[in-house]
């Protein structure tokens, strides 16, 4: 009598059987997460030599995990994205994520200096009255045109961001809107041409992050795929006086950014 | 002869309409997210009495939208699981995110205080060998034991996190293991049992946050739909001697949780 039967011999036992099997299943599925959540670490910090991550054998032995948890967790890791395998090859480091600092308040090429060119294509720019909750939140005069632009951001070319962008068209005596309007957007971040227009320094910015699933449309521009998951980032940005300046509304591609910071128990 | 009929007459026309229709329905698009991203802060943040957006015709006025713009805007946030339209009773918040402090380091329950209970459901809880990436990050000797914890966590009964962590056996002569293991992690941050066990505050902690899509098993974890999207939390913590104590990987629900908090341009 082969096993499969012997186990289906008494109801009872078959029973404790699957449940043997499923706890297995719930098991493995919970190792490996562990593991692909340790090797995400690892492949995005650049830990693994010439982006090769090592064989699942040696893995398994690393991780002390079975051959099927190691398995699992690589094919979690392609399905975001990260890795892919390749045949005689192994499993190959496919996706980078650039550090966005959390720490301090920065444009986009401020923040990915070092990982290359930021380029914006403005997708819509010009003057438009204030939504109600905009104008709230910039202390603007209900129905004050503010300036609206929308860009896709890029890094070395490749989509990182779509951003939404509210402006006030004047401050104080300032016309701001002009200045930008005739500014370099494409090349350069929203955040030094306004220090550069105002003369004065950006001060703090409130912001809230959360992750969302694209809409069709925004996958679409940001040339991801449908449902992909979002680092959604709203940025109420003041200048060092205090006066709120900059209302923006950014999606993150989120394979391509992680933002890294450090937070205090107390001040 | 039919509208129809008449643009596709001369192959030319066609194509231009074809291209017009196509700019139309983008600009579309790109007014409905511009819309709903406005909106989803005011619901977010209680902004609507009873939890009732207002009529699509009023929100066109509002906003100076098109019907259809509007009606795109709400499908959108339906999507995203944050309002249900019901008719004769139009569009209703049925999803409320938490606010999660992302300027001070807090345990889920401190940060939520406020907004209910916090309880967790302990999955996995025991020592085991330090895998490399782990010793290493806790300046603990190759091959150590640490207390690994895996936790269910839960506001007012509904899931918010699953969380992975690593928590090194000793710390110096104290024995951290035993006292965590015989603990009340059921109804306690793990922040506030670390520093009720050791005597001391915690510091700082290095965080990365990145958004990802769940897989299958997170997914079915958290009760979420699977592929949703899930705010991922990278967080390893020191005391405040700067010895790192606790290394955790923390998926949030993306539609339950939003992370807030200062930046500021120079400290």
């Amino acid at each position: 009598m082969p096993p499969t039967d012997r186990v289906r011999e008494h109801a009872g036992q078959g029973a404790t059987t699957v449940a043997a099997h499923r706890a297995r299943r719930r098991l493995r599925a919970d190792q490996a997460r562990q593991l692909a959540d340790l090797l995400r670490r690892q492949l995005l910090t650049g830990g693994f030599e010439n982006g090769t991550l090592p064989h699942e054998s040696t893995l398994a032995t690393d991780y002390r995990a079975t051959r099927n948890t190691v398995r699992e967790a690589l094919d979690l890791l392609r399905a975001e994205g990260l890795v892919e395998r390749f045949p005689g090859v192994g499993t190959v480091v496919v996706a980078q994520k650039y550090p966005h600092g959390l720490d301090h308040l920065q444009g986009l090429a401020e923040t990915l200096r070092e990982h290359g060119t930021v380029t914006n294509e403005v997708r819509t720019m010009g003057p438009a009255p204030a939504p109600a909750p905009v104008a709230d939140r910039l202390h603007l005069p209900p129905g004050s045109d503010v300036l609206y632009i929308e860009r896709l951001r890029r890094l070395n070319g490749l989509p990182l961001s779509l951003d939404l962008t509210y402006i006030p068209l004047a401050l104080g005596p300032l016309d701001l809107g002009t200045a930008l309007l005739g500014a370099d957007l494409e090349n350069t971040d929203v955040f030094r041409l306004l220090e550069t227009i105002t003369g004065r320094r950006l001060g703090h910015a409130e912001i809230t992050l959360e992750a969302v699933n694209a809409d069709t449309h925004s996958a679409a521009v940001l040339e991801a795929p449908r449902g992909s998951a979002v680092l959604m980032l709203e940025r109420l940005t003041h200048l060092a006086d205090g006066r709120p300046v900059d209302l923006e509304f950014i999606r993150f591609r989120g394979d391509r950014i992680a933002m890294s910071g450090l937070l205090h128990r107390s001040l």
